[in-house]
């Protein structure tokens, strides 16, 4: 019945041998992401020393760690690989992997450098950890694509039991930042979340929700025709396979891939002890800037808004319109893939026209000057003068068919 | 008809040659307070090098710099100063100045420094100037002690053309402080001001208005009545002699010691570039809290509000309540008379037993460590323990009778 063979066949066939053999990884993550939650880093860990066809392989033969074994369990035995790849084939739906060009790797490192900042919390050996470590693989569904969407992109996040003012000052964001050119990225919810979403696609700019279920199930159900609207003109994304169902934990997992993907987050609307502020305190940690709305001192709704005002360590910045949110994350580049404390680095002292190209260059697949060029808005010439500085300072390589980002952990620290 | 003698009547009986000599005193400084407008640096300063009774006997013998002369002009040959006494009397007001007990010399010691800190700026010899320079006397009106009353003041300030959140918040605001035992001083103008002086009034607390007009006017008309009040239960000020009229620059050089006689200011609505902003600055430069009260971004009346919490070199709090407010002002005698940037203070190093100490201690009268123990909070037995070691520090002093805050301008810097 399928056209996808399944992990056995990749194995029988001698496929799985090299991890450049993008249709073995592709669904040997498509497994990985059903074996265990996502958001743990152990796990996380294990797949990035092993490779994601060899992690397999140890799993399935009961080869791993004890505590990797622990959290994937029975599942070890089970392949619906297959299944999976095809449901969400049908729904129009794909797996992108850190393997594929179009995964946002630029923005993602910085979960990678968290969780090197994190490693012996033991909350990370949990499942139902909110720990800051990558995911495995993301199944995305619509026509964008996931790395371009995120690279120019703000999270609006906040209550479901918004208010009026909520939902109109989170609508005009939403469609301001889209008229801007910025996706606006949410969790689909009720309320702050769904404002938001309409308001980018009211502007007909793309627009990404990330969930906690399957990008084929709509939840909350009352959505499932603006998840539709979002998987024709933007993005749906989950780290859980298709059919995954809403669970409880899973929504905090979800969180901090919202403030990782985004150059930034604004809270609207938050009662005291919300999730959006455990997102805003995520993308804090991220080096992400902070960005929140104030309401009437009299609205509980407003209550967890004022509470992250006054944190004085979270450096959260009061917002009220989109042009303050864009004078937060308009600087394209900065403060990613940084740990928020690092005192100095390696674009310290680098020219405003250096930042450009270097923010102008791709994270895989390298391209020529004049493409460089086009992206950064200037010279094909000054693109030349300034590629070989960036080059000394281990910022770019060299591919042999074009210039890219020097992978971080190749970068010298500075 | 006047009781009073003139000042020609003073100097005839020998009674100016001592400083010392209270009636002699106050008249010299109910004729400053006609004789020029009062917020000029060369003025105060010319005051108190020669001394008022001195500065008066220049001014009149025309022996004084020429700029000074140029700002008492015609009124030189003048003395009004029975009639305003007498004026005063009979509203039920009086003089206080800086010679007297009743002067918040603590509080208004921070305008001392920074008018030292800003000598030579062009504008403080304008008589239109809102230079931080201190008051030449204080006309007041009212039972209420000023020294006591300002030392817990809190100033509420905000926009006349307030909406109805804000008035309710000013009051809310007004009533919670009076509540807790503070002062809410403000300027007596419709919205914010009014509401605020209702709110405390309402408590039962004492207010403060000061006015940018004589204590014996009622400006705006329509606020007769709660001046009427005020000056029954709290302090009218004013540094204008009676019937003086509220001249529109007035109003500035007002603002400065609203800012100056409390321990912080809250904004609570405030349109952009608006007067309650430059209050809400002045009390900054004087080292004294910025708090303010936030609102919808779609208030424009909030704008004022949101831009002050935007400037982070500002260092604006949001408040959203009284504790937020207590929380800022709380720790009495911090902040006070110190520069804004002053990096350490005489209180670093000092343990929480003995700040708690340190803030019980009265600014004037000295009461004993039984006392202190209870405003404190503490045993007696730890009061007799950490006041030695206050002592050595310089910042309490023993007056014969009991313990009292060392005046600044004695306190060893750090």
């Amino acid at each position: 019945m399928s056209a996808v063979p399944s992990l056995d066949e990749d194995m029988e066939q001698g496929l799985v041998d090299g991890a450049a053999a993008s249709p073995a990884v592709r669904r040997a993550r498509a497994w990985l992401s059903r074996a265990a939650e996502p958001g743990s880093v152990a796990f996380w860990r294990f797949v990035e020393d092993a490779g994601p066809v060899e992690a397999v392989r140890r799993l399935r033969a009961g080869r791993a760690p004890d505590v990797v074994r622990a959290m994937v369990g029975a599942r070890a035995e089970q392949d619906a690989t297959p299944a999976d790849l095809l449901r969400a084939e049908r729904s129009g739906a794909r797996l992108v992997v850190p393997e594929d060009d179009e995964w946002p790797g630029l923005l993602l490192h910085g979960l990678t450098v968290a969780t090197s900042e994190e490693p012996d919390d033991p909350r990370h050996h949990s499942p139902r950890t909110t720990a800051p470590v990558p995911p495995l693989a993301l199944w995305v569904r619509g026509p964008g694509r996931l790395d371009e969407l995120a690279d120019r992109s703000v999270a609006i996040v906040g209550s479901r039991a918004s208010t009026a003012y909520g939902e109109h000052v989170s609508g005009e964001l939403g469609h301001q930042l889209g008229e801007r050119g910025w996706t606006v990225v949410s969790g689909g919810a009720f309320g702050i979340d769904a404002a938001a979403h309409r308001g980018a696609l009211a502007a007909d700019a793309p627009t990404i929700a990330v969930l906690a279920c399957g990008v084929d199930r709509a939840y909350p159900a009352a959505h499932s025709a603006l998840f539709h609207r979002i998987a024709e003109e933007g993005l749906l994304v989950s780290e859980w396979p298709p059919g995954a169902a809403p669970h409880k934990h899973r929504f905090l997992v979800r969180n901090r891939l919202i403030a990782a993907l985004t150059r930034g987050t604004v809270v609207v609307e938050a009662a005291a002890r919300s999730g959006a502020q455990a997102t805003a305190r995520r993308a804090q940690k991220l080096g992400r800037p902070v960005m929140v709305v104030p309401g009437p001192v009299t609205s509980a709704m407003s209550v967890g808004c004022h509470e992250l005002l006054r944190e004085a360590e979270l450096g959260a910045v009061l917002v009220g319109s989109a042009a303050h949110v864009v004078q937060e994350v308009g600087r394209v580049g900065e403060g990613l893939a940084d740990p928020p404390d690092r005192p100095s680095g390696p674009r310290d002292g680098l020219s405003d026209l250096a930042c450009r190209v270097l923010d102008a260059c791709p994270v895989r697949v390298g391209v020529g000057p004049e493409r460089l060029a086009a992206i950064a808005g200037c010279d094909v010439l000054d693109v030349i003068r300034v590629l070989p500085a960036l080059e000394l300072a281990d910022l770019v390589q060299w591919t042999g068919t074009g210039w890219r980002l020097r992978p971080p952990e190749q970068q010298t620290r500075g």
